[in-house]
């Protein structure tokens, strides 16, 4: 039997005319979701020890089936299978060379089982399995970040606000910033998997099923915490696969908000850092020019997931239950969104671990600029016990005086600053330096190097608690 | 001293030339943040009584500054406090009528503080009790779907896959459905509540601050779990408005899908439910003729909250550390699509709560196109011991001859059955009526009404354990 | 000479380290970028050709060149090239493989140009050929839809608002109603194509060049109506890229919509039409059931093609000039979309042409609900001189009988109508039937046959008109 | 009679039990559509002029209606009207109070005329008028532009590729490609205008009416440039709300663009201009520090034109025709688009005027890093004909020796070139300064200051013809 004909005839006969060429374009989905391939076979092996289990089929066609599932297995891995447009989809194109395989048998495994939950028992484990991967991705590059902020807890360089040094910080302080931003994406992609791990199968069309299955089975022997409650609900919703892509978004952003970061620090003008060069391109004949390409296909590709994320809220939205072809668009979205943070994650990791970092331009832009004169203002208010108002006040004086002369705060005589206000002392000096600035902020997260040194402590003791990450199960 | 030059003061000196009605226009804020005056001002409460503790204001100034707070607080509420473009928003609003009112002291309240962590710590406080009223009415929606959910636990329905009906459900198998998809987005409520829950107080402008303040403190006060762990990421960073809308417009896409199932059993094709007068508008001439209006605003309204959230990743992304003015652009954002997501909760728990069911018509439409063809095949295998595929086969031609006869499949005589195939028996009709065929399928999630009483049986436990939010204070 | 080295020799020597695994994965774009492989060449040979023009080059060297690249263009039509992803992009495939067929004259065909422009040229040339694709894909969808428009000019239906029926109108008029959207996506997409009608070649780098080159030579050779007139932006901006995707997502909402009614109209309930087995699947046991998956597609694909939109605008938000590699992602956006909008419009095109009618229940349903109501108040109006507002009184007790009664407005007797107002007259019957209320609105674009068929006749000769699309060459 | 009842009893009397509030919050519109007030008196008083032209009522009512019509305007305008929510829209508040004006002739304004045709027709008006008044401010952004290109023809400045430089330009040349891209958004505004320029007055519900209706003459009293030609279509489609947002989201996306070089030039590490006190703000203790407010205010606004792109798509998808009240929430995204809009173009226009420029930073920035390495290799083909590839080689050897010396490449005495390669004249000064280097780039639309000034005349020109904007009238 052609594999042709083999289709039509699952479909039944009544499509004399045949579905021609555009309605297989647009209709057919192996293509891409041949990708679910071993999700799809995983279910099914659960789903026919499940039906043998509970009597509904027999051991011995259990044992074919799962044997000629496993043989598939091994053609599509060994890159032997013929898939076929014509069977649509991977649950097709398995079925039919099952029944190639082992005959009547394969026929067997359908019972109590519809194309609607096996597809979401597969898509789910997939989008499970990615999250996990993005879970142990995101800990890779908290722990670069970690590596590089302890190196860096005592390098200064300018904070920003608006694009403009506004206080000193430490280099260290700044990446553990991105430490809090990436942990938080990771908690969301905990609680993620979480509140998906849930299993559909058995939930057959739409309806369930009058046969006695185990639901709890097949969730057990998949990895999921429990069956899904609700039979139309768990072949009709997808909001896993938004969850997914929101949080995918969320983290490309902050992705991207690092990217930037690092293609502003390369420029000659703030020279910052200095990108590997396998992170970087240059020009045959401009040898200083290195082009941060990572940087910013990093930057560009936020654009990307979050065009899936509307894309999928778009496809979903008002879509009535139960199953609607409108879904089968789930996929490609969230693979592509997959794929692209991974690489994402990847390549910041490899940028963050080897950048070079210029300590000395850092510190010389910290310095410029007047920074410390917030330091100047909270010592004047804090040790000379002046109202905050006047240490603002005479603050901008002594700006003043240091842009007239040309020279930075630290560097006006004490004459000078008490002729403008005589409260002030030798100890001014203290936080006059933007390395006693820094030093200074040790407020609980602060920027001062002891306080994030205490930080970094910390997130090592988190990374090493996290490294478990499915504690329910 | 007038309130035009206050700002200006504040600002220094050195624009001579003054904002012009674009700059004020495009830059002002309190148009809109002055929604968080309650926020704010419990925030600088909570400060003063922290700077108080530690020494670094007097016991005296913060008592003047908790009463001028607090006169501050009535003045808005009760709608006398004039408020100013001119001096851009809330903050400085607040902070001006305090040194009209206390004089001196107003300056030592910002003491080891800034704008950029007190807009941090405004906007999430009120992002958190957001979510909580969103917690609250997402309750208030499943406890009416629930109840309507039990009132029609048997009322049989065509459970449809394409919009073509597939199989019989009950209706209120249907809602239960809802019932799991909000249920979800109250969990994603939750988990976004729980990871918002730490306090940027403190964080200063962006560094901390040499103050010896306590964060602890004033987290606790504001009802935080915590102080946040670093202080550039407090200021910079709005993942939580960014997770609140993701939230939003997953919830938004359940509610249109709902939304989208009234507008269609509305119609007098289908004819399943009738709004009340309450969420529907009439015609003077056509007095048959309900527009489901609330119904089609829910619908839409989805795509307003798709809005908001692509709005705010695009403003956030690529954006360099710390605060930048770009995300001055959050606020409008989260405020409107709350004000949406409230309405159409609302709305949508109203509509369900007073539809009229027109379970004849439900009924009759489920037993329409043969919709039991699946039952029969089931029993032949189930019963009779038929594989799959020869299942199939005798359905198809049982259904032929239905559709011949004009009569439904329970009405073919015994013997046009067993002419079909000579396994079939009596037994067969205890599956081929709509309402045995829901009650046949008692799979863990089914349809079967005793499933779906069991189901929301559960549910009204857990919504009882989930009375109490807030378990992590 | 290997390509593994060809590369790395072009990029220059100081990347020792070498481009590891995720730099080369995130940074190459050969997978997606070799589908301009005829547009890179087609401009390749206008600039060889311009430089020996002006005598940059020798013509000698230009004959090789011109061989060298069509030899190039037959072994990638005959899929005998290899490309290579070390080799990054579909210029350096070419570029490399020119060297290796033809030698050092391959060097000469970049003088005067650059990867920027190059890329450039190529991808305005393909996105001009998709709108021209689309451009011809929308006339036949417009034709199809003139078709069964003239058939149905005169085929009552109801006219919905809020999916109510409101009013009849003809089926006819319904689908005249998209020719008009699908009239407007046409005449975006020639504004589209003559706004980016401008050459890039040329513009180098960003800054033009010193060579005495001839732009707009190369750009009548490519076909463009002229050269572009700022090298910065010719290289920077791809608003055409950006505008081919608003174009398609609106061209994809109107298709979404008649995608909608289809879905809607095929149910059972509606019953409008059938659709042909080639854009419908169907269910082995359920021979009944037809799923209208290809217009729940085209519906589903909408998201898409949005998502592709918003995904580009994010991209190209605050991206400095001139190029940023960024901009690398705006390919795959566009070659999605354009390939999604070419199924949808095709298969659109299928199910318009093959949809089976079903007129009787058109009708049927044109006239329930006292359609005609409006009709007899305005009749009320213009021919019994009532005030609007008595004639909706009027109606509403009429309408109120009828529906005691159980009967159309049409059936009411005139007596029973007199009593509720005695100016009406027998002359009131020819508005209360649908087919004659339709018949009626004859203004200007109303829904009466006659003008109906007066605006397909018009529609056909626009249609002629248009058939030269490309006016401005 | 009081407004409350009013508004009930124009809907009927079946609405016993009344909307409540949610109901009323979620449905009523007359909170923003108040704005179309004046848009819905005159297309009013155009229908009421056609009904009395065409006999359809007495020339005694229509001058009742007019009077009464712009009776309430003046109301509106001096801010006496009293608007109700009660009473829905502005459709209806105006209408409710025409009633008590005039008394009974008011109902007869609204004869062949229905609340779908003339809520379109307000909108559609609204939208061009709105498109004219971004298209005159485009008009005044790009003067302004010309303006400072002109003074800063011959400013030498860095052009940058990825951020890095990579060629030198002039800040003219740079300033001129935005000229063509907000020439292009000028023109895309332009089509939508003609596109638009239809009069939906006339349709009515949707099915047009049998009034001996003159909607040329309609159309043409409100300006347009005909009647639409379908009435379902007239009623139904929001094409030209979309194509508006699409054409801002664009044009927001090259303002971000410029916003974003203005954020990075204003950097203290670049330097190259310093915003007007106008569109900054300071601090009042760091003098030096100048924040660009208005530049990331214009940048981040990109997003929320973007948003409401999307949520109006995402409305419209998968509508059914005819009127549904989805297409309600059309008008809040469109009117904040267009007050986005038109702000971020007035603050663009006032900083691009008022910014002063550091010619001498962009100089020494341009004449870093060897910028003129490509002219060097461009002189060694053109001038001593060297091929391509050795060409690019002679020039590497040549940097790295200036890379050496520490010195730029137009600083090598021309032994040293020639012993790199013989064929090396004095003349190659020529060419290696970054003054001759931007001179030489002649080429059509290259950096060279005269192609430069040669542009601006152009545009100044073409500025001139596009002074009258609507010549399709």
């Amino acid at each position: 039997m052609s594999q042709e004909k083999a289709s039509n005839r699952m479909w039944g006969g009544r499509f004399a005319s045949g579905p021609d060429a555009v309605m297989e374009a647009i209709n057919a989905s192996i293509g891409f979701d041949r990708k679910l391939y071993a999700q799809d076979i995983r279910g099914s092996l659960a789903h026919a020890a499940m039906l043998a289990k509970t009597g509904i089929i027999s051991a011995e066609d259990e044992k074919k089936i799962a044997e000629g599932l496993n043989a598939i297995l091994a053609e599509i891995e060994e890159g032997k299978f013929a898939f076929s447009t014509k069977l649509e989809d991977i649950h097709m194109n398995v079925e039919a060379r099952l029944a190639e395989l082992i005959g009547p048998a394969a026929g067997r495994l359908h019972t109590a089982r519809s194309r609607n939950d096996q597809v979401a028992v597969d898509f789910r484990l997939w989008v499970k399995e990615e999250l996990q991967r993005i879970d142990a991705a995101l800990g890779r590059l908290i722990e670069a970040l970690l590596s590089r902020a302890e190196e860096h807890a005592a390098t200064v360089m300018p904070g920003f606000t608006h694009l403009q040094a506004a206080q000193p910080v430490t280099f260290g302080h700044h990446l553990m910033a991105y430490v809090e931003m990436f942990g938080r994406d990771r908690s969301r992609v905990r609680d993620a998997i979480a509140r998906l791990d849930e299993c559909p199968l058995g939930a057959a069309a739409l309806a369930g099923t009058s046969f006695p299955i185990d639901r709890h089975m097949t969730a057990e022997a998949l990895g999921f915490r429990e069956p899904t409650r609700n039979s139309i609900d768990s072949v009709s919703d997808r909001d896993f696969a938004l969850e997914f892509l929101a949080v995918a978004a969320i983290c490309a952003t902050h992705l991207s908000r690092l990217a930037e970061e690092i293609v502003i620090w390369s420029t000659p003008q703030f020279g910052f850092i200095r990108l590997s060069d396998a992170f970087s391109t240059g020009s045959s004949i401009m040898p200083q020019k290195k082009n941060p390409d990572a940087a910013e296909l990093i930057r560009a590709k936020t654009g990307r997931v979050n065009g899936h994320l509307i894309g999928l809220l778009t496809v979903m939205k008002g879509l009535p239950l139960a199953y609607s072809k409108d879904m089968q668009e789930d996929k490609e979205a969230v693979f592509d969104a997959a794929e692209t943070l991974d690489l994402m994650l990847a390549a910041m990791t490899g940028m963050v671990g080897d950048m070079e970092v210029n300590a000395a331009a850092m510190r010389k832009a910290a310095g410029a600029g007047f920074s410390t004169a917030t330091d100047l203002a909270d010592w004047l208010v804090r040790e000379a016990g002046l109202p905050f108002r006047e240490a603002h006040h005479v603050t901008g004086r002594a700006v003043a005086l240091a842009e007239e002369k040309k020279c930075g705060l630290e560097k006006l005589p004490l004459a000078d600053l008490q002729a403008i206000h005589p409260a002030i002392t030798e100890g001014v000096y203290s936080v006059l330096s933007v390395a006693n600035s820094v030093k200074s902020r040790t407020s609980y997260g602060g920027t001062a190097p002891s306080e994030v040194r205490k930080q970094i402590r910390a997130w090592r003791k988190r990374l090493k608690r996290d490294a478990r990450p499915h504690k329910n199960r």
